[in-house]
């Protein structure tokens, strides 16, 4: 079964029911409404029971068209519908494409929170076509360039200085450069979480810029800034913190604030009380994680393509740094 | 999380809340409808938004007290709640102690079929006290006794033997033999399906019986004879079809005959149209695996202690062996 959502199918559910007609596999497409409020569990009930509806056996395949939210509900179901069938990740945002696809988390929200119900599970394969992404808001597309710019801080150097030298090509979605780029990112993170698919450790790397990226999401209210430019604050921030714990070389932060410049992702957020915006995120951070017992732990690099989790940053520290990234001026 | 229904809560609770608070844990507890009917992704939705409210972290765990029920659907959420976290079995009928607390199935029903929706997820261990037995009504303890006796056929005849001997003591619940047999058991299953975890081949031994049983169930109405009742005449079926096709001992289909008499588990169905009855449990059996493609397949044994599983069985045969199994009655 195809299982998109109203803005993917009708973009791509053509092309793809004709090409897996053409492969002869029996087909049932499903639909259901766009968007972060659709990923519950009143949805992914409909969706269960047009499975067994349209027949869906063991030997059934789910094919998931769409960004992270058809990705995580329809994996979700191929874990869960008959103990787990098959399916296949069709991702059609950049974000899709080098982050929620590959590495097995599949969840739907409940209302006390996001992805709070969940199953690591892996896809037999992630398809990615990058001419979808000629489809995308650049807004959308800049928002899946902070995870691709953090694949080359986290763990490539050679990557990175690619992807400076190729900025006009990957922001004109050339399909040759950016088949290498969404390749690479899949590579990477396929290689983090195969070490370690349920997160136990160094998975843990893909959080680089995301502890603060998180605050930032919740303070600044969800959707008024997008993922990917919260995140590409937060690693601006979690650079400068570098510098001061692993001596992180300051000219890198300055070649990661030039690159995200070029992409048009914003490199500090605005507050009028900028005290107490700082004061507020903090105590986010702090609260975001006390789950885990205690402080906060980031992730913080030696240099661009190195970098260590589970790093603890004074307060002082942070409040240091914070000062620079949030400045006055309207929310 | 203590997790119970509204049968196992009231009558054991509050020991378990007691002994989980005496060894320091931190406790919530949560109740709902007992029945099958709660077995659906209401109760579970509900039971998803009691675990977040009540601040259940990655690190958490919950004890599912009561029989295959709640083991099947906290099970479930254990599997999925913030994508795993721990739990324990704490089975509370003879059958979910024997068979379905042990091997990993959890699932919850939709409409269109039981256990539809699940996955393959292993409780941190099986907490079995026989002495909760003692409360059972003597009808669901022999429901669970058909389950005991199809171990010693499939896989144990020294158990099978034992069993001949102690009926009795186990009719009488009795305390130290009772331990025995469960722990015969659960080795004997946990045996099976940690070979096979996702039933892909041997674990589908522990359905000898089952085939026409599930047949048996459909044309009877569930709830009018319980499942052990049809897993004992769907078993006798099975040894007679082994007689002819594998050479299983005459007098070993008297051994089975006699210890199910023992225990008060019936050995045949009536109806008042034999031959129409007949004719819907073959029909019933065929449709049941059609899905699996062609004929359904049986599980057969050579002798007590020996099986083997996807055996074809002529429907020539399957209807004379059925004619001595539904007899003329009210049905």
């Amino acid at each position: 079964m195809l299982v998109g959502d109203s803005h993917t199918m009708p973009l791509f559910g053509k092309r793809c029911a004709a090409s897996l007609k053409k492969a002869s596999y029996p087909l049932a497409q499903w639909k259901f409404r766009a968007g972060e409020a659709s990923k519950d569990l009143k949805t992914l009930g409909r969706l269960y029971d047009t499975l067994a509806k349209e027949g869906m056996e063991r030997s059934s395949f789910l094919a998931a068209l769409g960004g992270g939210v058809v990705g995580d509900m329809v994996g979700f179901a191929a874990a869960t519908y008959m103990r787990g069938i098959a399916f296949v990740q069709v991702p059609t945002t950049l974000l899709a494409q080098v982050d929620s696809s590959v590495g097995g988390k599949t969840a739907v929200n409940l209302i006390a929170g996001k992805n709070l119900v969940g199953a690591f599970y892996q896809p037999k394969c992630v398809l990615c076509d990058v001419d979808v992404l000629k489809t995308l808001p650049t807004r959308q597309l800049r928002c899946g360039l902070s995870e691709v710019i953090k694949y080359g801080i986290i763990l490539d150097a050679d990557f990175f200085a690619r992807l400076e030298k190729q900025v006009d090509s990957i922001m004109a979605c050339d399909s040759k450069v950016m088949a290498q780029v969404v390749k690479r990112c899949c590579e990477l993170k396929a290689l983090v979480t195969g070490e370690d698919e349920r997160e136990s450790g160094r998975r843990a790397i893909l959080n680089f810029g995301h502890t603060l990226a998180h605050s930032i999401e919740k303070e600044y209210g969800y959707g008024k800034l997008t993922h990917g430019e919260a995140v590409a604050v937060g690693q601006l921030i979690a650079c400068r913190l570098s510098e001061v714990l692993l001596g992180f070389p300051r000219n890198e932060t300055e070649r990661v604030f030039e690159l995200f410049r070029c992409v048009k992702l914003p490199t500090y957020v605005t507050a009028q009380d900028t005290a107490k915006m700082i004061d507020l995120l903090i105590k986010t951070t702090h609260h975001d994680k006390k789950a885990q017992g205690g402080e906060p732990l980031f992730v913080l690099a030696d240099r661009i393509g190195e970098c260590r989790f589970g790093c603890k940053v004074p307060e002082s520290l942070l409040r240091t740094v914070l000062k620079e990234f949030v400045k006055q001026g309207k929310k």
